[in-house]
């Protein structure tokens, strides 16, 4: 959901919006005829042959204006008294910034230089560039890197380059992006650069490439009024395919400006030249998040980058508290695991559980419901908090409830009065193990009963390749290697493959001995995914699924979250960035190795993947295998939640190649890289995942 | 040519190098059978099925083991008395870092990093490492990250890992480099991982890909006596095939060392065990560069990344012009060139030269020689120098001859009394105009006749793509971006593409008029490279070719030195490095542009690329379209060297596509890069081209 901005493109020129009218900001060429003329005279030369007197005359005033560049009287606007905040650059349309001829590119970034140069003397913010020409891709190079050198020449500048959504005649949709892609690539996807989408009357049915405008940062979207229809009272409105496009950009983007022209023509019989923004803020208003929905919930959350909790390493605030405890889903449904449990050691005459981790008691005060529920009479529950913080208010929550005991410290080390028949922890990350809750677990697992239960009994970790444009460069800036994790409620971000692959797992209790150093809790994964449309990975979403007790799962997967917690609000995804972005073509395969490592004193992760293209050769089909490492180190398999489809890597199975096939030559490698790793780099503080 | 190194790999276990032998260094593995047997039963488990209890007690022990990993006596050979300075540690060959099951994987990375620990207390400088599996591709990123770890954590150890030259029985040589690739660009190039090439009988015929190894640091050949075939006399000698891998090897490493395996198993009736390694030192030998070669007179040059020079920024000292000065070939073709310009302007009864920027005074010389010769017996040299340490030799040399008349000064400003027949300069770098001989040149022309002569009168710069893992490494590891160029004598290096293109040219006299903005000095050019075997691409080899007068010039360019200028030494050529290694598969095509730029104040390149690869449909043929400025600056042609080939962009037309091809989508984009720059990020100092 994003901030809407309406811009007028007037027809003639003018500093004035239309009064009462929706517009919040006016979109000016301030150059006139009169410039395009003498710089086509002083540059290009006139059609008109001339004596070689006055050529060389024109020639002397042209390297005069390269040395320094000045507007005369007559060629600009009178924009002295516009308003900047509410004013955007057009940038001059007949300037060829990829013109063929390399002395009229020269002149054509001098030119344009000139103009931003002028436009920042007035404190404009924004700048709207001449899109790319469809047919000169030799040149985009040049273009991108006059884009490049001005955005390193004018830091009060925004540059919003104009991309036609598909190019005419051939309404080619990829190479407009393609060309896009390598302006951003070049301009080593800088902050201050965006597009500007330019669209056209559209097909009904649209190619699903249009998507990979979701993962850039579109920062504004040219309306001509004569894409608009008119509906059967005569209004404007949108064809359904536009009106798809434009609340794709809405939900996508975090704020994205709609510039309107023609809008004063007269093109339909209602409305007048209001109708035309009062649609897009209808349409705007019409795709807002559902209520109680994630996406409603965290407004202003979209692509903002958080470090995951380290509550472990940490000491939670009373705010975070706060924040998760207002979950309408995830404690009902540990209520209801709780409730199971119980029921299925009903027949035993004393029950005693454990709330490891209990923060500020929410788990403690379900285990008490459902011991109500569950009538058990005879019960006691552990208590225990390494939090001094937190401590106070469960001591005040608790202080009448007798069947309670609070134990202060560390649950590796606590020491718990008795064996214990069910232990109840909320340890999970957005990628499951990320909070260390294996290393937790591990140390309250000597104090449970042989036949004792574990509340979540096990959980997985999920990825799926991800582009998103903001992202990366949003983490990249956050400096380091740009190779931390993070936790993030997506927006400008696109799938590059259908499927999210399960990594590894890990289930409570051990039945296998604990090991002195750790090393049974590493985990390493690889996969294949194959990507059908292609487009640049910017790194992975990771995702957890906990089984909590029987069939109550918690879920953030995106394909069964509905299934298994629906409105679930506690966890975003985690975006795992890269180092660099991959270029991935249509029908390639990605191969990602991960891996969960420790030395016995922290933990972390490593990631890297590589990226093949069948050249040749009709593909070979096997089953893909996966050594995840929960199978070989002896961990039993969970049991299946019966509303889940099977884990995706099945599904994905029968298009997978076999890795002989990937070895022989014809399987040609296109790509490969250390995507990256967290901790190693810096094996102290936040980045690494806590000293154990 | 490398520094040779020979290494023994005994049969049985010893820690002696046989009396008076050619070994250089002994190559041991540590480890016996008892720990192999101990690893394998608590890491594996023995194929005897055992009852739970000793199954249990082994579990336990192994935990022990990865708690902390310990020898026992009898699992270690006697080496503490081993000369760690001339002893390679032999990894134990049974540990497989990628195998295919995760927890023996762990445990295989476990007792790796116990050896590598034992080395490292011995002080051993080398480890070689097993090579990774044929078959099991999808580990070997496991197999990297163990590599990559082991490598930070033991910064005393140098890793050479086992590469097999092919794989059995296929007789696949892609391969093993494929892995190889993975192994190193996932260690990030690490300076202290290489490889150990195993050599295997070879065919008589090799695939060129063999050539890929050129490029990559090998530091070991493995060579077993069974690899040697006896001769006439019934010693033991290479086969013609391998004796060429091993020239190469020898050729483009700076040092290797050959490890031989089984030279006292008599397996050749004469020599004796002494023999292998003296047929190793014969091919050494006789692998040496031939006198007065380039290659000889740069001898320990080789990959030396040395700062281009920057004439005008800085003042060249004694040595460096004693050097240059001993060049055999430049200064006789300078000769040459004043002599037939000289005859063409034998008419005139009196002749003006100015020789600008004149060192210590050589090309004054070769001017006055050059008079003598055409018999022109009225003449006069100016001499123009603006380095003070020079110009005291200059008038010592020259106090005597009243033909020359010494000026001190900046060329560009200098006052000539009068019009100029004829300026001789030398200002051309390894890339041609990198040293600023346009700008420099501007500044003379104004005091040279309509008709007056330059020599040099016109010169190009070239491009070709190149592999160079070394090189980049080295380049990154100079800090900054790793982007500026070197001038570099290539050794570990491969060219990827058959061609070299001509980038721009400069001509001098120009016939246009001089702009204020040095705006007439920019260039760019966009060229096509068809990769035929593929590779990754680390940077540009950039040469330059100048035309002096008529025919006589001066050539780096590899195809047509020896045609334009045999054995001149005095310029290496141009490492032009790029941000991020981009690999190229078989087939593809690099798309370059590259750009010289000004900002009146300064002078600087950039250059970037992307690599195309089709994916379907058969090729279009078309010619290159090439935008170099120089023609659309009206920069005449030069007169063609008649020794000369056509140049190579023509060469190479016929095989191009047409842009309109590499714009449809079966042109598949497969990866894209901003390359890199050089001045723009640091607008001063050395690394950007000069103040102005």
């Amino acid at each position: 959901m994003s901030r809407l901005g309406i811009a007028l493109l007037p027809t003639n020129y003018t500093t004035t919006l239309p009064e009462g009218s929706a517009y919040d900001s006016l979109c000016l060429q301030i150059t006139t005829e009169h410039w395009c003329e003498r710089w086509r005279d002083m540059c290009i030369g006139s059609d008109s042959p001339k004596d070689s007197g006055s050529r060389a005359k024109t020639e002397a005033t042209a390297e005069r204006w390269r040395a320094s560049q000045v507007y005369e009287l007559g060629e600009l606007n009178d924009t002295e008294h516009l308003a900047p905040e509410n004013t955007i650059l057009l940038v001059s349309p007949w300037l060829e910034l990829d013109a063929p001829d390399a002395w009229v590119r020269h002149d054509t970034v001098v030119a344009f230089r000139q103009e931003l140069a002028y436009a920042s003397y007035l404190s404009m913010h924004t700048a709207i560039v001449p899109a790319p020409q469809a047919n000169n891709r030799t040149q985009a190079a040049a273009f991108a890197r006059a884009l490049h050198s001005a955005l390193l020449s004018f830091p009060g500048l925004h540059l919003a380059v104009r991309v036609p959504i598909y190019y005419y005649p051939t309404h080619d949709f990829h190479q407009p992006w393609q060309t896009w892609d390598l302006l951003r690539s070049m301009c080593e996807y800088h902050p201050r650069l965006s597009v500007a989408l330019d669209l056209s009357p559209l097909p009904a049915t649209l190619p699903s490439l249009i998507d990979a405008w979701n993962a850039e940062p579109v920062s504004h979207v040219v309306l001509p009024a004569s894409l608009f229809i008119s509906n059967a009272k005569g209004y404007p409105v949108l064809s359904k395919s536009t009106q798809g496009v434009v609340r794709n950009l809405i939900v996508h983007q975090p704020s994205v400006t709609f510039v309107l022209s023609g809008t004063d023509t007269n093109l339909h019989s209602k409305g007048g030249d209001k109708a035309y923004p009062q649609y897009i803020q209808h349409l705007h208003r019409t795709t807002a998040a559902k209520e109680g929905s994630m996406e409603y919930w965290a407004r202003g959350y979209g692509d903002l980058l958080q470090a995951p909790l380290q509550p472990l390493m940490d000491n939670l605030q009373n705010t975070t508290y706060e924040t998760f405890e207002q979950d309408p889903v995830k404690y009902a449904h540990y209520e209801e695991a709780i409730y199971r449990a119980l029921m299925d050691r009903k027949e035993r005459e004393r029950l005693v559980l454990l709330v490891a981790g209990a923060g500020r008691g929410p788990l403690v005060k379900r285990a008490l419901t459902a011991l109500g529920r569950s009538k058990t009479l005879n019960a006691k529950v552990y208590v225990v908090e390494k939090n001094p913080n937190a401590w106070i208010g469960l001591q005040r929550t608790f202080k009448d409830e007798d069947r309670v005991q609070l134990l202060f410290g560390d649950m590796r080390e606590a020491a718990i009065p008795e064996q214990v028949d069910i232990v109840i922890s909320e340890l999970l990350g957005s990628f499951g193990d990320n909070e260390l809750s294996p290393e937790c677990l591990d140390g309250v697992e000597k104090c449970l009963k042989p036949d004792g239960i574990s509340i979540p009994c096990s959980y997985t970790a999920h990825i799926t390749p991800l582009s998103s444009a903001r992202l990366w460069q949003e983490a990249r800036d956050r400096g380091g290697k740009g190779e931390e994790p993070y936790v993030v409620m997506f927006q400008s971000t696109r799938r590059l493959s259908p499927y999210v692959h399960e990594c590894w797992e890990f289930a409570h209790p051990r039945l296998t001995p604990l090991g002195c150093d750790n090393g049974h809790n590493v985990r390493s994964a690889e996969t294949v995914f194959n990507i059908p449309y292609g487009g640049i990975l910017h790194g992975f979403a990771g995702y957890f699924e906990a089984v909590l007790y029987d069939t109550i799962g918690l879920s953030i997967h995106p394909e069964r979250k509905d299934q298994v917690s629906k409105d679930m609000l506690s966890w975003f995804p985690m975006y795992i960035p890269i180092r660099e972005p991959l270029y991935l073509p249509a029908g390639c395969e990605l191969h990602t190795s991960i891996w969960r490592l420790t030395d016995g004193k922290k933990v972390w992760y490593e990631w890297c993947a590589e990226a093949f293209l069948d050249v040749g050769g009709s593909p070979v089909f096997s089953s893909v295998k996966s050594f995840g490492s929960s199978s070989t180190l002896g961990v039993p398999s969970s049991p299946a939640l019966m509303t889940h489809p099977p884990p995706s890597p099945l599904i994905d199975a029968i298009e997978m190649k076999s890795p002989f096939d990937r070895n022989s030559q014809q399987f040609q490698h296109i790509g490969k890289l250390k995507i990256g790793q967290t901790g190693l780099h810096n094996p102290s503080g936040r980045s690494s995942w806590i000293g154990l």
